[in-house]
């Protein structure tokens, strides 16, 4: 397959042990191939003795552009055998959204979408229930209904339905899968389908609740904050890397209803961040723990 | 003894569980005495249907002043049996401040105090270390070095340690105790002579961490805000009715030291927040829930 | 005309020169009518010595209720000759939203109200453009472009648009009137036709920028802060009393357009926010403030 | 002179137009020193074409270490003419604090630096007036009171007691200086002598107020946010490049002095992460914008 010519921008995204002289190498690569530098971070965690580095680069004037491909392995050449290159194109990424039945999540995404605030694109939204269709559909885009039940309303075994709804998800090819209040635990076998690739949003406290209606818990509890975390799913539950954060004030005027409404206000700033940030390509995953170049 | 006259501003609080007319029947009685609201709050839980009431009063011009006693039992009076009246001066209350090693809450308190941004007034410090000492011999403050081992090294009984710092904090006679990072966990015992006037500050992390070096664990967990708690204390640690919350953004930058810091930034000011509502007598205790009148 | 029996909730709201018992005489008169209060706040501004009260009351059980001109009458019969009573229901008020191109405050009050997030109900949206027809129709909700041009391409006279304008919304009767991002300046004329009853967005900066391009004026002298303000509209423009304001962090890497999407996304949960507080009659107007119970 | 060798951790500073190969020509030149990269930021103003580099480098193990002026002079080698190159050590470095009667921002930075959370150290404080001499001195540091009247009354020319102002600050060769509600407006000449080497604070509002009691005006105008903001000190007043800014938020029941309190906490907070930026040097001036790498 002829290897395809680097045009517009290129994301460049190196993580490796840290070694000396890594930067003096990657920009050596780079500007071998007379690409320009746009913009670049670099971190190293010093406690991990872990590099990252992530650019974009576009073709100098008049150069001769290789291929992703070709650049890859220029830059792999040149560092430790354990570093991840990638290469990968400046452009608007497709996505998959998953919910159930809150709309809050989903509706913020479809909106950023239209009115063109999102740096990728939705290409398609599964549920396994009809609820949502009404407010997919307004928006033009298929909504694919999934249940988790056959007809005669019993449960589906979860390989059975995880199976449909990975069919559903990969007939759109998506990057990412966004999980925008998917109520499923999903299994270790589905997340390893789409590694690193699965992004979750749910509410936090201080202290945790555990159980059913944290809102109420968290009224019970007279808390004056309420959170929300955006995480990249792993087959630990509610556990994966950590990729945004935030909360928002509340009082003891505050009903669990009023609570969990301030809940959905900060869980669809804060699931939006986070997939603002990896359709960037800005999110770097190393062990428990992320790297985000803002 | 002779009742002390009503002079200046007096604090009324009420509580009681809600009833038809109860604010009707409270200005009344201090519109009966002629005293002129200058504000008040109102508050109804209405899940534990429970009514709330602070009000600030002085005197009409020219008015005869009662008792504050006299206006306790008036109030009471009028309400159900269950409710909960005080009557107190608006002014300066001392509070005894307790610390180990780490003075960032200490200090924040003593320079809040030394520059009259504090609604009190800390009257001593009594910590289990002398480390702290010339911190607060700088503020002209007297600094009492309650050791929890004997001379000869041993851990003191906790009883033994706890009457020995009781007695450190009565003879200051203290409205309040403000445990700023005092890092020894008190008794049931030593909890209930300050019954609902002991305030502490703790970390506070999403998800939370259990265990030693909590900074470490937020870093290695890749956290992006970092939290503090000051709750009132009660007999299970660090769970008592949360008085204020806040926390700080922090990135995967953050060394376990930085986060330490962003930490004790948010400490600080958390506790400072409590102290502050505190002595202004802003803050009821319902239950595991506050109602804070800002 | 036969006076409405008050049914379900009704909110009160009175303010008035401040005088000794306002609140006993309130009280008095809604006990009086066998109402309950659900929940009540009042505020005493000391400065301007103004009486700031709202509550929320339903018929206590078995009870005959008032029409709420009865209730009002009686209220203004207890309370100074300046006083301004009201008495609403509480329901979900129409709104009309006015927009000219930019969709990101429209879309989120489209989205708030179609998730049922916003207690009230946008029933219409007129522009001056028609660019956001699309958006505005998915939701199902009647669009109409007003064009400040006639078809030759020639501007209107000010009031011959304005006179258009104000025929579609008048059309559909709205109690509120919600300029997302509407990018004309209204006449006193017109202001004056909804008297208190506009809502405007605008961005804001520390320190102010005037003129055109705000956000690369903001990028230019490198603030790290980008905020909103939302006020009702008076006759001087930008200029009215704050209903409610925030603030995003931004830094150097910040480009104009990632500064602009940053003030898009606070301009969106300002005017969200102060949506909601007027639906819901949480605001007072005194002069050029307001007082807002939240 | 001897040059002086590199030990210990050594900070690089380059700012230069942008051009191709910056990185990499930089940390060829550090790794021909093997120097170690314990952190770096690098960014480019892409509407300035500008360039900003900033690394913590480390001798390597063993390595012969150079003196600061032969790195500065190799860098500065392979740059572009109009580059400015500074190497300069990681250290705590000397600051003289500027105030005048109110204490907060003061009393925040000493005990910040009394408790060791200051990346720098106060050598000493001067002021105009002698009130603040207490509270210096109880953190045992020198106190110059430099009175901008005579014996008799009069005013200084504002040159003459400039002129004892920096014979006062100069005694003590702080590397910066910070005004902590300093009061007086500064001559040109005076800012010259300490080129971008000064920092102020000033209260920020939205709208801005201009003239006197800007926390009356913000009052009376209902806002709901003040803000603080930390600017390099230029010739223009108040107009230098910005460092950090923060907001707090605040409701119609504050009163003038509270939100004068409001504003005390968030001025604190603003000027002491200033001043920690700063005396990490992290703070690049480019124009009127700053480039801060946090």
């Amino acid at each position: 397959m002829a290897a395809a010519a680097l045009t517009a921008r290129e994301i460049v995204l190196v993580d490796c042990p840290d070694d000396v002289g890594l930067i003096h190498r990657i920009t050596g690569v780079l500007g071998g191939h007379r690409l320009n530098i746009e913009c670049n971070h670099e971190f190293v965690d010093t406690a991990a003795r872990h590099f990252f580095f992530r650019a974009e680069v576009t073709p100098a004037a008049g150069a001769d552009t290789p291929s992703a491909a070709r650049l890859r392995d220029d830059l792999a050449g040149m560092l430790p055998a354990a570093a991840r290159v990638r290469v990968t194109r400046a452009e608007r990424r497709p996505i998959v959204v998953c919910a159930t039945r809150e709309p809050h999540c989903l509706g913020e995404l479809l909106l950023l979408d239209a009115v063109g605030d999102l740096p990728g694109r939705i290409v398609a939204v599964v549920s396994n229930h009809d609820t949502l269709r009404g407010l997919v559909e307004r928006f033009g885009l298929p909504f694919h209904h999934v249940p988790h039940r056959d007809g005669a309303g019993h449960d589906l075994a979860r390989a059975d339905h995880e199976a449909l709804l990975a069919a559903a998800i990969d007939r759109h090819a998506p990057e990412y899968v966004v999980l925008a209040r998917y109520m499923r635990v999903l299994s270790e076998a589905f997340v390893a389908r789409y590694p690193d690739r699965i992004v979750n949003i749910h509410h936090s406290f201080l202290p945790a609740f555990a159980g059913a209606s944290p809102y109420r818990q968290a009224h019970d509890r007279g808390v004056k904050v309420i959170g929300a975390t955006a995480h990249v799913v792993t087959a630990t539950l509610d556990d994966g890397p950590i990729i945004a954060q935030d909360v928002i004030h509340v009082d003891h005027a505050f009903t669990p209803e009023r609570m969990a409404q301030a809940g959905r206000d900060v869980e669809k700033l804060v699931l939006a961040k986070a997939v603002r940030l990896l359709l960037e390509e800005r999110v770097f995953l190393h062990g428990r723990r992320t790297v985000v170049f803002e």
